[in-house]
């Protein structure tokens, strides 16, 4: 399967600096941005030049590989990098790896190799799920921007269209940051896959209409009985996806799942700027909400397709 | 009841022009719009200029008089107004109203005075619904702007606050133009009422919190089985209100009420400009959509609180 966004070009460790498509300036323009230190790579990942899940796990550990590196204090290093955003697993498990690994350089290296691996398994998985003709709805990005693979539920996607599987995607534009508008439509596009961009809200009534096949999301966390937490907007997508009986599909590396996190409750939910949403009124911005385990169909790893009850059919030994 | 925006500053007859607030610049700019034909008017319907079903039934009302005024053909002005948008039932309705009048005039501006009194009337039996302390959600704008008068669902919001019964109102900022985010928060301030905007999908969350007492909505049109089509996004919020329990109440006039039109699979909805949604990639821009009788716990008209089944208990002698 082709795949137009290279890895190294959505983010790579160099020699002294860490490099990544800077996602902010996207789909405006295509700038990169190198971070010298754990200190501005974590800045990085909390103003969101990059984010998704497992991107942030990467830029963690290449961060923490280049503190090494400059001889800056690993613990004050992991710290810094792990505080940048609370709630994605994935960003904790890549800092654990690093860590404990003799030569952090290749392994966060290598952590990207694999990811860029995990993201081809889950999406084969994923896309065995769709049948021809799929009218598919995504939420956020979870595409290559998110993942430095091919992605997660974008990643299933893209390996739909390949297969002949897909017609059509779906794109909530993703308020307020608008990651569907402005990330998810420019991988559609630069793939020629056909797409549409709706408002998070429009999304309820093109499921009620039966103008949707199925809705595959990605995951910030996955708590040992399957509640997971994602974007802001993607519960309500779920409710909606369930009153209708469409399938609603996770897709994540299972170093999302945390099975130190007993339910969806425990998991931390990040409140961001509320400049993010309006900048003139009093506002608040919860960045992730929870959807419970009832209300999603399968869980794809890259280990398979995962059905409920998820407390026994989730994988066990990651994340923790 | 104190209110702040005087209906003849939303909008108003003069001796040749209708002059209204222009909502597309609020809340950075209070600059009116001045239309000296129908076809003004008619235009400031389309781009939204003046929005919501009660205040584009009182436009079109004074549009209508002043072509006649002008010696504009009475049929070609009605027809044009008619048509500017497809789904309120107000629009169509106040233009009967206005053709049947001798002194078309007179008439449109009896309207408006009778809608700043039916807002008063409805705004009352809805604030009898809610309890000391409420929380309330409210999407789009159902205020001043919206009616002309002290509004429908934000009319009875005022009139909670006037009891001492309302603690706070989420506002959905309600894109992709933003009625709730410029328009709602901006009626509030000038009112005094505690307020957070939200972004549109961080609704279902709060509802899931527990954060929601009530959710409170307009309509643009109201079918004979009490199916409702209102701003786009109304539906989910509905769907995860009843998820949770939460009462969903409409407010709007009898003259929203369409006893024509069996149930919401007959409403039209009217589709915008992509544009308005995102200019860069393909976009659509369902304006309305449809939420079904059974999630909506009352419909609360000038008459007073109506409740399932509402194809027996909905007022049947208007709009028709």
């Amino acid at each position: 399967m082709t795949f137009a966004l290279e890895p190294e070009r959505i983010i790579r460790l160099d020699a002294d600096r860490v490099v990544m498509l800077d996602q902010r300036r996207l789909p405006d323009e295509e700038v990169e941005l190198a971070c010298r230190s754990a200190a501005e790579v974590a800045d990085a990942i909390r103003s969101m030049a990059v984010r998704g899940a497992p991107a942030i796990g990467i830029a963690a550990a290449y961060g923490y590989a280049l503190a090494v590196e400059r001889g800056e204090d690993p613990a004050e290093a992991s710290a810094l990098l792990e505080a940048a955003r609370p709630t994605a697993a994935n960003l904790a498990w890549a800092l654990r790896e690093v860590r404990a690994a003799p030569d952090p350089m290749a392994r966060a290296r290598e952590l990207h190799v694999e990811e860029v691996d995990r993201c081809r398994q889950m999406s084969s998985h994923a896309a065995s799920l769709l049948a021809p003709g799929t009218r598919a709805l995504t939420h956020c990005n979870t595409g290559g921007l998110a993942t430095g693979g091919q992605g997660t539920a974008l990643g299933a996607l893209r390996e739909a269209w390949a297969r002949g599987l897909l017609q059509h995607v779906l794109v909530d534009e993703t308020r307020p940051l608008l990651q569907g508008a402005r990330l998810t439509a420019w991988e559609l596009e630069a793939e020629g896959i056909p797409h549409t961009v709706v408002a998070d809200s429009a999304a309820g009534s093109l499921l009620a209409r039966g103008e949707v096949h199925c809705v595959l999301v990605g995951a910030d966390r996955i708590a040992a009985n399957g509640d997971t937490a994602n974007k802001i907007g993607t519960y309500p997508l779920a409710v909606v996806a369930a009153r209708h009986q469409v399938p609603f599909f996770v897709v994540a590396p299972t170093s999302t799942i945390d099975p130190e996190t007993a339910t969806g409750a425990e998991i931390p939910i990040e409140e961001r700027d509320p400049g993010e949403v309006n900048a003139r009124f009093p506002a608040l911005n919860p960045a992730f909400d929870v959807t419970p385990a009832e209300l999603i169909t399968a869980i794809v790893t890259e280990r398979g397709v995962h059905r409920p009850p998820y407390a026994e059919t989730l994988p066990r030994e990651v994340a923790a």
